[in-house]
């Protein structure tokens, strides 16, 4: 089961986005966690690996379970972990093999190609306080078959 | 690779434990997420299943790496999804197969028998804003090796 992370720096009304050369979709810098990682490290060391750049104070906005399915049959499962980071220090490279790192106005999440379920990730990553969950079933070139949502707040601590 | 949610209610107090009959060692009531899962409907799942209650407003408070270390080799790897929960709704079983339900003292999270590394996981989650993160090396009879811990709060959401 792979477990991947990733991680939106959002600054001055930009986003800091990877555009893939496939097919230029665009995400969130980020890849594969390593056996015996945490997830927070890992967030950072792709981050850093894939931009040159040390995200500064990266809290977790997401956890999804997605899934490929063809012709009904789920043909591979991983978990997705996206973080944001307010800020970051370091100058980010402009282009790596990974791809071409680019700045974009946060309005543009929108209406950037990318895969749906990513929209809905990184949307909520800018716009929303608290943790979003879910589900997110792909054919295997990415098409959008389901998606299941959930999102949490912290309550209050002193309550208990 | 597995995937275990579990779930703690702190309500007036007091915090909801299943007491385990091999050790008699307390833990959150859980269990294994299934294929397509997201990580918070398992949460809910398991602890309805264990418990035979409804938690309220769950909220995920730590993600874990557990490894599994014998003779300086990696034996098993997992990841542990803590939440927390104010409330619940229902009236909790006594005892199930998977063992005894007690309600305790919060304050009895620092000295009940348990895996070192859920006292660590049971304490953010009751005490601490934000998300914890880390990894827990343990040998197989569960004695902790290493802990390695991060934590992340929520930042601002409107200085982007």
């Amino acid at each position: 089961m792979q477990r991947i992370a990733n991680l939106l720096v959002y600054k001055n009304g930009q986003v800091l986005l990877l555009k893939k050369p496939r097919r230029n979709w665009y995400v969130a810098p980020g890849g594969k966690m390593e056996p015996g990682e945490s997830i927070f490290s890992a967030a950072v060391r792709e981050y850093t690996e894939e931009t040159n750049t040390t995200p500064i104070r990266p809290h977790l906005k997401g956890i999804y379970t997605m899934v490929i399915e063809e012709d009904g049959e789920r043909i591979d499962e991983w978990m997705l972990f996206t973080f944001i980071a307010r800020d970051l220090e370091g100058t980010p490279f402009k282009e790596t093999k990974e791809g071409v790192l680019e700045w974009h106005p946060v309005e543009e999440l929108e209406v950037l190609p990318m895969a749906e379920g990513d929209r809905t990730n990184l949307l909520f990553a800018v716009k929303e306080h608290g943790v979003q969950y879910g589900t997110f079933v792909y054919t295997p070139d990415f098409t959008l078959l389901k998606e299941t949502i959930q999102q949490s707040s912290e309550g209050e601590v002193t309550n208990g």
